[in-house]
This record gives structure tokens, C-alpha cells and sequence, in this order.
């Protein structure tokens, strides 16, 4: 449990930060959040699954969120809440450390004189921003990572370690990107000449919307001839690849190793789960979500979930059951012929 | 549309540039490209999807490139090719920022001094050049590279933000690596002695032919014993990973987030569509394509295209197939039992 | 088969250093390793898998490395061994180069006084070192990686170059990361507010074992409350995606391209193939492996191999069968109808 920062609050003012109804002792000193399984006396836990409840009779965790229709189940301090998850969540933000960085530009950082850098910005070392980079307020820029000429942040954007951004990329406010992330390489375009391939130049670049958080190793390619768009609140993972001319709709979350080809759209609310797949041209309506591992191979218009795949299997089973796959169509059509017969 | 340098062309130098028929206005004045639905009266666009004829009435484009066979579709300026995706490639290095980077080398660089750079490089700032490195004419290696021990660039070779190219990678001209890109670490090879695993250390190194493209993130390792070798024209997108001794033919193609394990061949001309993948020790033949996130588990010998899992399904369809999937083998038994009781 | 730095051994003297028997002259000259098929007169070889055995009769290896079974198949030098792979392994450590790099630490690295340097360090150009670090004697730190504040390295660990590890993580002794990789990101969580992803803050970190080796450009995120874990003697290969809270036992293998989501426990010994994934909060076994790109989404108590996906056909055959893959619960309902009109 390391991490937290050793953040001290009351369980009052902690009901209070997350808007939960206390039953139980205001005075009560919580020095960290903790899961129900792997609790301490002095820390705060909560239930949002379900699969969990049985915990809650064992858990040594000092105070517990829970639902009211869930209280009964655990007798010490509690903080009362529809939406425990979300309480938890908002609890998080307490034991971080998020406040202290004291703004600063780090004497090896490499800034032309062209680039504009709005007051409260922190730059780290070893920091590359070219011409007419323009950065917001507050922002914090993290060890070697460059900005590329032309691009725009927003205000309290985070850029951590090593991320590029390519030229001409434009952030909104509070966009989060997290270590080794490449914001704005080529779109992967050629034409095939007969005997080699052509590059296509790719002109557009990439826009980036409010609130967005980009995970480690991500890469979103700039647009071949507009731009690629991120919209407001989207959340991506790491290791994703977003290829041109991709727009992605308003808080759609986007898990880990996820591979989009070029020109895909998706709606606003989706979820495209972990290692989940779309090829190019394709769309997807809102709320739409994907199982982990699928690929989208065609345009989905009604929202619900979506899976392809077969489910694991102990390799021997697996190896007969996917020889049969080979001769399915024949049984398809054996299987009609013999109804047929029947009849 | 963003990026495109504010360059201005007349239609005529264009089709000249292009190699193009010119049917229409040489003095028209374009500023950009553009596509068909998205498209501005001082733009020129182009068909060669024909699943977009029908914006050939509708475009606001101020020019075509089109086929002689659809340019009646098409009322205004229009520029004739066999060809127009091509066309459109070739006039897409018109309106990209190429040429005016003056060489020079940062003054925080840090090159070992037994390094040899040709005439007209561009080393960026951080860039760190180790002992015996050779550096081809007029290459670009920008901020944060890290150029290994005995690594050779050939001429014009561009290598973007913080890659890492490991010791004794060898690369031959025009060869473009994008941002976050390892070449050269080590391959995965461990050797069991029942009870923990022994490193086999990677002996060769990796050699990159000649106008090969390498996407941002992209990981090639070095070969056990040979090297892993990339062919000429080869184009990797990003995040792709190609395992130790893999080896690549003339203008193959690797689209995004592909895996090769190692010694994987892959011939001349091949496609691995995105995701898609290949089990060690296996060759393809020229000419295979594979699809999207296909795993290729064995040799291909004809050309052609494979493909592999299965198609995305609502999910509680799915479930029920694939719960099916695991009866199949059974259900082939019992589907021929039925034909022997027929006949 | 370059980079085998000239280094040069008797046959004896490796004989003893691999510790196999020695049949031929104890003299002769070895000058690196290689495979059967692409073999030198002066250079070592070793037959481990059986399909290669033909090799034998052909090569031009100088000595290989057999069994005493397979012995009499090769007239020329022998180094005799129960597990030739194993003795190939140990061998390919006397041709790499690892010992002449001197300590110290390069002019441009940027350590905070609170750091804490053990001695025998060597520390590249643009390392960035913050404020209470711990680096064990004899680490080497290679050019533009960041090790952020409080992190701390056991001794021996190899960090390459533009690797970040992130605030508060631990590795034990002899950690391998090769470039790129990110520890310690924060993992991926939200909770929804019925309008907007809420950020978890992720409040724990991550802890790597001793004798770990992970690949260019992995990410391993950092625990929600608890750590993420990495245990003794684990070894990761290039482009994974280890998510918050996972908890991988002792020796497990995993191969490119893996992606575990949060919460995975997999077992000592396991073996993730490559591209595999796993979804969230599933426990694997020890001695479980799963086979390339197949997905793990339920846990596995009994170790064996396990398999998911289908394998690979021309895709004119793939489309009928995974059409028909649509139509499968339906075909093993109509065969169960047919089957009852039999009896």
C-alpha cells in the first residue's frame, strides 16, 4: 500500500468531499483507501461488487462505502451512497499527490524562442518544445518529451515522460498523457504503383478535445487529409493504436491494446474492450461495446455489445473443435439435405 | 485541414508533377487536397473508391483526379490518370513540408567522437550518437534518438523522436523511422533448466534495406545467431512487433499492432493485415495476404488471402455459438451417424 | 552474424564452461555460435529440435552440440549434453559482450542530490534521476531513461535507453528493461457518473522480483490500491500490456503482445503465448499456458494448454464457415430435433 501520500482526513470530511451520509464516528482517522480483502484498521474500503459482499463480515477495513440497501451487512463506520464505485473514485483523488509541483522551467529544457508558455507551466528536464508551440496554463510537461512545432495545449494539460507530440497537434484542456505516447506520427498510407508502394503524404494532423486521458505507448496518427479527432472526455488505455483520420466520439473509453485502422468513427459512449479490433472505413453508433479480443469487420448501427471469437478451450478439445470449424458449411449443408430427407 | 504548408499550385504543374491529363483550367490555383465529401472550391480531390462516385455530383472539390471512364461524372476541372489513387499519392508529397530543414547539429546533442556523419545531416537536440556510428548524407535524426554502438545509416535516412537504434543495426537509404521506435533489442530466448529460465544472448543484430518505413512504436529485435532482416520497401506500421529472426521480403506490408514471433519469413509482396500474427518458425509464401487480427499458426505455400476467427455477433448470439463451438466435434460425429442410418 | 565481438575459445574451454563432454580435438578454435544451416567451419552449433537432425549430415559447423543419442549423426567435433539447449544457451553468453563497460556517469545526466548511487554504476547521457531514488551497485542506466522519485533498483538491474520508471516503483536485483518500456503508468480506471468517466487515482505501484527481463516498449501499470506484482525469475517479452493490480508467480513466460487487464493472477510457470490477453479479475494456475492470440476469460484451476480462436483457411472457405458460425446454435438444435425423430 504504498503511494498514498500519508493524506490523513476524518471520516466526516471525507463524507463530506464525496457527498456520503456518515453513520458512524465523524472523529474517525482514515489514513488510505483499501480493497475489502486486503484491509487495515485505519483505512477506507467499499463495496461496488457484488461478488464481494460476503467480505464485508471479515474485512478489518476501518470505515466501509456501501449502499444503504447494503449497511446491514457490515457493522462498523460506513459512508452511505447510491453509487459506491463513484465514491470511491471521487475518495481517490484524496490520498493522491496532486497539488505540491511548484511551476518551473528546468534549466536543460530546449524551448525556442518562438513558443508561447502560459504562467503556473512546469517543464521538466531535458524537455524539447519547437517553434510556436503554444502551451496553457498550468500545464506540466514531463522528462524528454518534445513538443512539435506548431502544436497547442490547452490549460492543465499533464504530458509525461518521453511523450511526443508531433507538429501542428492541437490539445484541449486537461488532457493527461501518460509516458512513451505518440501523438501525431504519419497515417499509414501508400499506393501501390505496380511494383512498389508510394507514400502518401499525410497533411492533416490530430485534435485532441477537453478531458481526455491517453495511456502509455498509445499512438494516434495525424489524418492523411483532415484531421484525426479525439472529442471531449474520451479515456484511452495504453498500447492503443489509433490510426488517420479516426474520430472518436465524446467519453468513449478505449481499453488496452486496442487497434483501430484507418478512418474508423466511433460514437460518443462506446467501449471498446482490451486487445478489441476495428478495420478501416467501418462506423459505430454510440453506447456501443465491443468484448475484449473481437474485431468490428463490419459498420455497427444499434447500440449493445458486440463479440467474435471463440471461448478457450483445453487445447486438444480446441484443436478438434477447430478442424470441425473447416467443414462447417459442408455440415451446414449435410445437416439441410437430411432434413430435407426427412420430410 | 490543417498542415498543408499554404503551397499553391496551378492545375497544369500539377498534372505535369502527377503525369496527368488535364481537362479543364490549367491556371485554376489549388492551395490543397482534399477528400470528396469534405471538399473546398480550391481544393483538388480525387475517385478511387467507387463507393464514393456518387459525391462526384455533390463535391464542392474545385478539381478531380479521376479515370477516363468517370469523367462524366464530374462537371468541372478534372485531371485524368489510370490510376487516381496513385495520382492522388503523388501529388500528396506536393503539399507536404519536405525540403527546407537546414542541416546542423544541436548543440546539446552528445556525439562519441570516433562517429562518422556525412555532409548535410540534421542531428536534433538530446540526440545522443555513440562509438563508431557512420551516418549517411543529408539524414535527420530527431530530438531524444538514441543511435547504439557501430550502427550505420545509410543516406537520407529520417529518424524521428526518441528511437532507439541498438548496436550494430545496419540501415540503407531512404529508410524513415517514426517516433518510439526500437530497432535492435534483444530477442526473447530463454532456454528452461527446470527451474529457471536461462537467457540465450542475441548475437546478430537487424539490417533495414533500402526505402523501408518503420511506424512509431514499432519494435524489431535483434537475431540470435544471424540477423533479423528487413527487405527493401518494406512499410511497418506502428506498434507492430517482429521477433528475432524474422525475415521480411522486398515490399511487404505490416499493417498496425501485427505480432511475428521468431524466425518467421514472410515473402515478397505479402499484406499482414492489422492485428493479424504468425507463430515462430513459419513461411509465407509471396503474395499472401492476411487478414485483420488473424493468427497464421502455419506455412503458406500458395499465394492468396487467409483469414482466420470469426465475425463479430451481438454478444448473447455469440455466446450461444460459441458455446456451440466447443460441442463441434460432437456435432460432426453425430451428423454423419444420421447420414450412415439414412442410407 | 555479426556482433559476436571476436571473441575466441578452445573447444575445451567451453566444453567446461557449458559443462558437456567433449568428443574431438580439445583445441580447436571456435570463434562464435551458429545455427546448422547457415554454418562456419570456425564457429558452434547445437542440434535441439528434432526436425533439424537431417542438418547433421550437412552442415559445415566446425562442432555442435548433441546428445549422446543423437551423437553418432555427426562425423566432426562434439560437445555432448543432455539438454543441448540448454548448453546452446550458456554458450551464447561467452560471445556477447558484457563486461567492459567502465562506471561512472555521463556529464548530461541530471540526478537530484537525494538520490542515492551505489558504486559501480554507470549512468548514460540525458538520464534523468529524481529526488529519493535508491540504484544498486553495478546498475547501468542507459541514455534519456527517467527513474522517478522515490523509485528504487536492486543491484545489477540493466535499464536501456528512453525507458521511463515511474514514481515509487521497485525492482529487485539483476531487472532487465529493455528500451522504451514504461513501469509504473497509472492504470486504468473510472467510475461512470451517468455523464462522464470519473478518474480513479491509482494509488499503488508496482514491484518487479529479481532476475526479471522485460521487453522494448512493455507497460506495466501501477496498482489501483494494492501493488502490481511481478514476481522472481519472470521474463516479459516486447509490447505487453500488464494492467493494474496483476499478479504474475515466479519464472512465468510472456511472449509479445500479450495484454492482461486488471486483476489477473497468473500462476508460477505459466506461459502466455504471443498476442494472448486475458480479461479481468481470472486467476490462471500454475503451469497453465495459453496458445498465441487466444483469449483467457474465465479462470483456469488445472495446468495444461489451453486455446481459443480458429485456425487459419483461404478466405473464400474462412467466410462460408464463419457464416455458418452465425448459424450454429441453430445447427445443434435441428441435429438434436433430428436426432429425437430417429429413435
Amino acid at each position: 500500500m504504498t503511494g498514498q501520500n500519508k493524506k490523513i482526513y476524518s471520516l466526516a470530511s471525507i463524507a463530506n468531499e464525496i457527498g456520503a451520509t456518515l453513520v458512524g464516528d465523524p472523529d474517525f482517522v482514515i489514513v488510505g483507501l483499501c480493497s475489502l480483502p486486503k484491509a487495515s484498521p485505519d483505512r477506507l474500503s467499499f463495496l461496488s461488487n457484488s461478488a464481494y459482499k460476503h467480505y464485508l463480515k471479515s474485512t478489518t477495513a476501518g470505515a466501509v462505502i456501501v449502499t444503504k440497501d447494503d449497511q446491514l451487512l457490515f457493522s462498523g463506520n460506513k459512508l452511505l451512497t447510491e453509487n459506491p464505485y463513484l465514491a470511491y473514485a471521487l475518495a481517490s483523488r484524496l490520498f493522491v499527490d496532486l497539488s505540491e509541483v511548484p511551476s518551473g522551467i528546468h534549466s536543460s529544457a530546449i524551448i525556442d524562442s518562438s513558443a508561447s508558455l502560459a504562467k503556473g507551466v512546469l517543464i521538466g528536464p531535458n524537455v524539447v518544445i519547437e517553434e510556436n508551440v503554444v502551451i496553457g496554463q498550468r500545464c506540466q510537461i514531463g522528462a524528454g518529451a518534445v513538443i512539435g512545432a506548431g502544436a497547442q495545449l490547452g490549460d492543465e494539460c499533464s504530458i509525461s515522460e518521453n511523450v511526443v507530440i508531433n507538429k501542428d497537434v492541437t490539445l484541449g484542456n486537461r488532457v493527461t498523457i501518460h509516458s512513451g505516447a505518440v501523438i501525431g506520427a504519419d497515417g499509414f498510407g501508400y499506393a501501390f504503383d505496380g511494383e512498389k508502394s508510394i507514400k502518401i503524404y499525410q497533411l492533416g494532423s490530430v485534435r485532441v478535445g477537453n478531458d481526455v486521458e491517453i495511456g502509455a505507448q498509445t499512438t494516434i496518427d495525424r489524418g492523411a487529409l483532415d484531421d484525426t479527432v479525439i472529442c471531449d472526455g474520451v479515456k484511452i488505455d495504453n498500447q492503443v493504436q489509433i490510426g488517420h483520420n479516426c474520430h472518436i466520439g465524446n467519453h468513449t473509453i478505449i481499453c488496452g491494446c486496442v487497434g483501430l485502422a484507418g478512418s474508423v468513427t466511433l460514437g460518443a459512449y462506446c467501449v471498446m474492450g482490451g486487445g478489441s479490433g476495428a478495420v478501416g472505413h467501418i462506423t459505430l453508433a454510440d453506447y456501443v461495446q465491443v468484448s475484449a479480443m473481437s474485431l468490428v469487420s463490419q459498420s455497427i448501427s444499434e447500440a449493445g455489445r458486440y463479440s467474435a471469437g471463440t471461448v478457450q478451450m483445453k487445447t486438444g478439445e480446441w484443436k478438434r473443435a477447430s478442424m470441425r470449424f473447416k467443414e462447417l458449411d459442408s455440415m451446414a449443408k449435410r445437416l439441410k439435405r437430411l432434413e430435407r430427407t426427412r420430410s
